[in-house]
């Protein structure tokens, strides 16, 4: 098998893994750090924390596995996991997109109609989030694009 | 190279761009039929008009090829096309969700907070459209990785 760069087990894998991860952190402290319990009313808002919960331990997860195989210099070529972490790939980055564009839509919406609760600059937090959610997005297809090239030589 | 069920030139594929094609007409149509120009003061609206305004011909114009295709007897194997087809399906698949989710957020933040300008069963109508345009987009990235699948072989 070819060493894809960007792939599973790759440096450039592992720096994407560490990408998505600090993204989603940065996205889940925008959003709930200090925040009042008002904004979880918003559907939008709790899809976004939900979501980037599930990112941030399998982006987290999947960097561990990746600095092992760059240590032990083996590239992984195992069929059955790459088709797992392909999988896992997809649904995640599909749902940071949607979640990422509901919040800023959200957010956009809140400032443009001059919301009571948007005082104390809350509602540019809630867009700033929905920024590194997409920046997380964009990282996740990455890692989903170089792996599903992978996939097909593997069958 | 194998005939990849779903992939370009099949007639499996030909079935979801007419699918891709009906459903944004559609989602345009619950949109803009009838509705006053104040919908088109929101950005997430405008976005869905624009985009399935997109979808529309690339769909259809994919459909007639495939249709040809079909009739023809040969699935496309040339690696160009196959290439500009995936590229154009992943633009079209990633702005699709982006403004349904946007639509649905920003439709049922409308409903919830009683709009004035929901009378009439019109946020109703955003909503549908919305899910028109979530429609468009699963068969859009089905359509996406079938031939995403197909194109490694050709390398």
């Amino acid at each position: 098998m070819d060493k894809q760069p960007g792939a599973m087990g790759t440096s450039a894998g592992l720096a994407l893994r560490l990408g998505q991860a600090t993204f989603s952190v940065s996205s889940l402290l925008f959003m709930c750090f200090g925040v009042s319990f008002f904004s979880y009313s918003y559907a939008p808002f709790c899809f976004l924390v939900t979501t980037m919960g599930l990112v941030t331990p399998w982006s987290l997860g999947l960097a561990m596995i990746d600095t092992f195989l760059v240590l032990a210099k083996r590239p992984s070529n195992q069929r059955r996991v790459l088709s797992a972490v392909v999988l896992g790939d997809w649904v995640l980055s599909v749902l940071s997109l949607a979640v990422s564009c509901s919040t800023a839509s959200v957010a956009d919406f809140l400032i443009a109609s001059g919301n009571v609760y948007c005082r104390d600059n809350i509602c540019l937090r809630y867009q700033l989030s929905a920024a590194m959610a997409f920046l997380t997005w964009i990282l996740s297809s990455a890692s989903l694009l170089f792996n599903l090239w992978l996939l097909p030589t593997l069958y």
